[in-house]
């Protein structure tokens, strides 16, 4: 049986949803979930859960990151926080994935830590977030925020971990590989975009070009290549228009008894699209380039949201993903 | 009279919108308008238009810039192109102001040329693009695309010549001005926006820190302050969403009797909704730093975006907005 760390001290409201989302799991995939965290909250939530059957270890770990945290402060000042323990159990062998729905800067920090973390895959220059872009197409979106400032061959190895990603998870050979860019002709882009195009053109990746946000939700490319600033400013741009959108639309639908129907009527329709367009839907950020299998949740996650979470590390973990992007590293030493 | 100058040859689908829009604009404004371009189309144009009573008249350009020309290779050998010769005749002060739908960055690059240009305002670093954002709050996003890679000295000028556009256009004293980034905590922000805060502080600007996309679609502040790289992404990922969100409510209305019944009921208020988003309410993209009134409208502009960018430039005329910073500069010599 696999066994998956949940941090019950990750998300804006823990420990409710992560806990909840570790039970939910626990009984959807049939693995031992460890929760870890504050042992006394972390019971009083699983008291207010159906867990008879169920295969559930609640780890304590006596401290706890917080969003505001800066990561450099929680790496030495917080050794017994829920990520450092989770991590470590990884690290050890004692658990197969490790999800959070916590700070990304302070879980790759304490990934990396040399004594306690899982460390790098050798060879990779840089761990990435990986995101999946919640349209239809569910391209995948690398980095998304764990390096704000990044060089030409970061970017390529980011386009490999994520291709071998797509690969493994999706059973997609060769999957199409694009930079995000201000336009497709030549000649457009920012100096590392410029840079990084004759390195991706020699890299033995499908690299397919530069496209647009637009090409990219559409699909064009299974990756879209990016630094973690600009990848960080799409998504939450995304995300703020969408909600934006809906908010609008609620808000126009009350003008008129007949509108107001209408949006009663359509209603079926508005959530079919929520739905689609919900990040919670498509399960949280792989880190890829870490020397274990370890998912990033959306700090908003709710119970929903980090079981799918779990359930992205569990086949993560079914596929081999971490030897596969070892593999590949070994066999492209160029990049 | 004020006289603007209309590119006949710059929308995707000229010159049809780009004369049209220039008839619309010339009715409503009562100020004459020179539509510049091939002479006998931009003829057969108007004579589908009525035209009777109003100050139209036509300049023939031999050439015209395509969205796909390279900006350089424009520049020379392109000399009596629309953009060349409506440049030159506001730079000769034959015409207030110059509108165009074309390529921005040969509109930007021709505009700079030294003998035929308007050059820029003295102690401009970077010309920069601004756009209104269509959200209610109306944020002025800089820069938007005409500088893909930039000196933090110079987003401090475009925080600057934004703020006295913001002034000078809607009565705003002292905008509250931010740089956008994927965070608000001291920290985030790539090296760019880092290097940036210290000349912000020290700018004598209303400057309010760092904000996300979320926060500037709300207007918490009047002007975001980017890199013309990552503002290009912002504003192109923005209007990716609204149309994919835009088309699968459409196809999701279509699921069944009853849900199409309440898209046909709630129709007024998705228009209203797509209406307030629709860059063309708005008006076109002010070309600042540059010492003329330029205003580029989007490619897939519509007459009636011309005619709103046509009343865009006659209020950046009207409101003295070039002097205006001209005379900004003048005085923060730091910047």
């Amino acid at each position: 049986m696999m066994r998956i760390v949940v941090d019950a001290m990750g998300s804006d409201n823990h420990p409710g949803p992560d806990v909840a989302g570790a039970v939910m799991a626990a009984r959807e995939f049939g693995e031992t979930l460890i929760l870890v965290g504050d042992a006394p909250r972390i019971e009083a939530e699983l008291a207010k859960q159906q867990t008879a059957g169920l295969s559930i270890e609640v780890r304590h770990a006596s401290q706890q990151v917080t969003m505001t945290d800066a990561p450099s402060d929680v790496l030495k000042g917080k050794p017994d926080s829920s990520m450092h323990v989770g991590l470590q159990m990884v690290r050890d062998g004692a658990a197969d994935a490790f999800v959070s729905a916590g700070n990304t800067g302070a879980i790759l920090g304490i990934a990396m830590l040399r004594q306690t973390g899982v460390g790098r895959i050798a060879g990779v220059k840089r761990p990435a977030l990986g995101v999946v872009f919640p349209t239809e197409e569910r391209p995948l979106l690398i980095d998304n925020g764990a390096n704000a400032e990044c060089k030409p061959e970061w970017l390529v190895q980011f386009g490999l971990m994520a291709s071998l990603y797509i690969t493994h998870m999706l059973d997609i050979i060769n999957p199409r590989v694009a930079l995000i860019a201000n336009g497709e002709e030549e000649g457009k882009g920012n100096l590392l975009i410029k840079e990084t195009i004759p390195l991706m053109q020699a890299s033995g990746l499908n690299y397919i070009g530069n496209i647009e946000p637009k090409e990219f939700m559409r699909g064009v490319a299974h990756v879209g290549v990016t630094d973690g600033f600009t990848g960080n400013i799409i998504i939450k741009t995304a995300e703020a228009i969408a909600s934006y959108m809906s908010a609008k639309l609620r808000e126009s639908m009350k003008a008129t008894p007949l509108t107001m129907l209408g949006g009663l009527l359509a209603r079926p329709a508005f959530r079919q699209v929520r739905r689609r367009l919900d990040a919670d839907e498509v399960g949280g950020a792989p880190l890829l380039g870490v020397n274990g299998v370890v998912i990033v949740a959306h700090g908003r996650a709710n119970a929903y949201a980090i079981k799918q979470a779990v359930g992205q590390a569990r086949r993560m973990v079914q596929n081999n993903v971490v030897a596969a992007i070892a593999d590949g590293l070994a066999r492209h030493t160029e990049l």
